[in-house]
């Protein structure tokens, strides 16, 4: 502090003077456009891959169905690899996703164990790293800071995110501090490679191995070929079930509900309502519908493992339904011909209206408007008669119930009829007859 | 005329003499007081049924279940009694019903004398009599007019009906003038016993009898057992479509879909829909949905032996459905909380809302309206810093996509909240700044 010095530079000075190198790089490393910036190119393309996910989501697979070609399936490698895959794809639906992602309910530290541990053994990378991209997926669905936007194609949010380099820049930012201060969250980030080798790979050999001797058989199918398998189910939550099903809760995002997407990931195919309902331990909340995730997560409680499991009262859940059918109703409305609307009618003297029956046209006065049904009287599913004896008239009271109570459907009808409204309306009768019966009464004038 | 004499009788006034003696009698006759106008009793209840229905419906087919054990069955008598059943059926459903009681399409001479034959085999009473039942159903569904209302039981509705005596002036009167203008008609109901006696027994005995020489099983299997199935499944229109299944029109009458009763009655349990448009000559509208009686119709069309097949546009019945859908969200909607009406919740001044939060409590004001957070910071999906951001301030652009544009189920959320309205509401904050921008802005006053 104070004055500047020529001298030669102090410890400290160094110090700082490496700090500002390493800050004056990292700047520029941050303005560097990235790679996404650029359109791809026949000669850039390649740099637009992202090799490391490739190899492990695309590459390892195939070599996986190669190696399987050569190596005899054992029955209990089988078993074990279905096992397994169970285990591991709750790790990411119970663990990753619920447990850390939406803190839908609280875990004792054994199950938080072992959720990270067969978390990891699906190869979907951290759960700091995973909760953290899912935040942004809620927080942004759809729009160019989602991660795994739909919008951008189906095979882009099943794999196309991840085939493809990303601009971390992109990707929008969320709150993940509770994580940070989660000890094995932190545990497993940082030891996040040890954890796939051994849960990806190892342990399912060597379970394999050591119980029935089947070291090569663990390897291939509970290993690698289960990698795949639940690498593919559990993209499905981002592709699938922004795709395939119904709305039922909101239909301005793209999150679906649908059995086959529960069915193929473990419950998490009720997604329109996980979407509005991200922290309620549930996706699905019918006891009939597909949710072993859920039936994990209510076991763990009764175990002890598990508690604070979240659930939206059912009358939000009911008042999100409400409102999702009401606005399907009015669109439907909106589409339909409910006849000219009665603003748009002209206006008829109740005597204009009598003369034009004299003329031979069928008119007939319900409820103050005046219905034209010269076409109709043949098709009147009361018949002939019926239907003409309210011509001429006000037909009101006969429409209503004093000789048949017209169903909703016949009011519907009614209302294609329409051609004028009378002034007055259906009174008009009424004032004429006071009138005869007593000559004080006083017309009503409008 | 004229002068009244002591004279012998002439043979006019002799016949008047007569006339005037049968009107008495008729007259007394109707002012008899009826049997069903007596209560139920042990010493008359007998009085009560009719005897003649309970020989047709319920003495004869048991006979002739116990002669069916007698009776060896014969393939081809099994195969005839299928066939003659769906004929006999049809004669009801495509005939007596849709064609005869509603008018729903027209047809030519040699497909109503079909109809009128294989009906009449259905031993449900003659076209005149059942259509004329039929119409007051409809007219007086569900109420004492009804000749089978299901309010009155089910079993009333199925069969109870034709067991016990009616009283004729109960049911509702209807317009048959079409019925006694059309000569089938007429002829089927003046020769009806002739009718029921050749279609429900003779025709389908000989047929098997002067085919494969199986007079016996002819009678027992293709006369007396089909007739009780064609009669118990047509019963069911009456029963099971008043009492199973879905009311997508309207359900202020028992009218019901199902596919039970669809299968069951070729076709007729999509009788919701059919109380609303009765005149339609479908029962189901979706071409999945089991109809054959619409789709034998449509063949006859085609083959010129029908016409005139009256449809409802689609836009009435969607209009229905749409209408009682609404019904049903209303309904809903009532009994649902959706937090303190806004009317309801006291005024506050901005001044105040701001002194609460210093004292400790979580409230923020979104659209003018305060809400207590306290209990919910926990819980909230999207983290305590978050929301502890909008306490004591203003968060409506916040809350609505300055930091989150949240879902639907949070505004439900919120109005769970609710506590206090501000007096002049979001708009405060502005004035404050206004005002510090420039001294000579006047804060609104209210
Ligand atoms: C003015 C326009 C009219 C329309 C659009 C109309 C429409 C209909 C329709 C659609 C039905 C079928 C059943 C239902 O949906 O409720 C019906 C039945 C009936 N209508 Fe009308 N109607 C009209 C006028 C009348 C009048 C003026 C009368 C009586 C004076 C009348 C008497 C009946 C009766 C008695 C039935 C029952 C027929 C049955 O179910 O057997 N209608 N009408
Ligand atoms: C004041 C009452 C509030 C309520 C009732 C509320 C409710 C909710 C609910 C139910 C969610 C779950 C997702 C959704 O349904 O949209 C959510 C998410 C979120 N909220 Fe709030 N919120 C409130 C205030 C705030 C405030 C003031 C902020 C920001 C300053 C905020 C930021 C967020 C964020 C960023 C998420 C996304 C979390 C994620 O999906 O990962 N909320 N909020
Ligand atoms: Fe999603
Ligand atoms: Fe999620
Ligand atoms: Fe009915
Ligand atoms: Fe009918």
């Amino acid at each position: 502090m104070g004055a500047a010095t020529e001298a030669p530079m102090s410890a400290a000075d160094a110090a700082k003077a490496a700090y500002e190198l390493r800050k004056a790089k990292a700047i520029e490393r941050a303005n560097r456009p990235h790679i996404t910036d650029q359109p791809i190119t026949m000669k850039n393309w390649w740099r637009h891959l992202n090799l490391l996910n490739i190899y492990l989501i695309v590459i390892i697979p195939i070599l996986g169905l190669w190696a399987a070609w050569y190596t005899p399936l054992h029955k209990y490698t089988l078993i074990w690899a279905v096992l397994y895959y169970f285990n591991t794809g709750m790790g990411i639906t119970a663990g990753y996703h619920r447990l850390w992602a939406h803190t839908s309910y609280s875990a004792t530290w054994p199950l938080k164990l072992y959720l990270a541990l067969v978390g990891g053994g699906a190869v979907e990378g951290s759960i700091r790293w995973w909760s953290r991209d899912h935040r942004a997926h809620h927080r942004y669905t759809d729009t160019d800071k989602d991660p795994y936007s739909v919008r951008k194609g189906l095979l882009y949010s099943h794999i196309g995110w991840m085939v493809m380099k990303q601009n971390p820049k992109r990707i929008g930012r969320t709150d993940i501090s509770d994580l940070n201060e989660d000890a094995i969250v932190v545990w497993q980030h940082k030891y996040y490679l040890w954890v796939v080798a051994f849960m990806g790979l190892v342990f399912p050999s060597a379970v394999a191995g050591l119980l029935w001797n089947d070291w090569k058989g663990g390897f291939v199918y509970a290993g690698i070929l289960r990698i795949f398998f639940v690498q593919q189910a559990t993209f499905c939550v981002n592709s699938l079930a922004h795709w395939l099903g119904e709305q039922p809760f909101d239909d301005r995002n793209s999150p679906r509900d649908h059995v086959i997407t529960a069915l193929v990931t473990l419950g998490e195919g009720y997604h329109n309502f996980h979407h509005e309902f991200p922290s309620d331990y549930r996706n699905a909340i019918e006891w009939h519908q597909y949710d072993p995730t859920k039936w994990c997560i209510w076991t763990w409680k009764q175990l002890g493992l598990a508690y604070d499991l979240k659930e939206f009262r059912s009358n939000e859940i009911e008042k999100g339904r409400v409102q999702q059918l009401q606005k399907k109703i009015d669109r439907k409305r909106a589409t339909l011909d409910w006849g000219v609307p009665l603003e748009n009618l002209p206006v008829m003297e109740f005597e204009e209206f009598q003369a034009e029956c004299e003329k031979g046209r069928a008119l007939t006065l319900i409820a103050g408007v005046v219905h034209d049904v010269t076409d109709f009287i043949k098709d009147h599913p009361g018949g002939k008669a019926m239907i003409k004896s309210g011509i001429g008239k006000d037909a009101t009271a006969i429409f209503n119930g004093g000789v048949y109570l017209h169903s909703n459907a016949a009011h519907n009808l009614l209302s294609n009829f329409r051609v004028a409204v009378v002034r007055g309306g259906c009174e008009v009768e009424i004032w004429k007859q006071s009138a005869k019966e007593n000559k004080d009464a006083v017309p009503a004038v409008d």
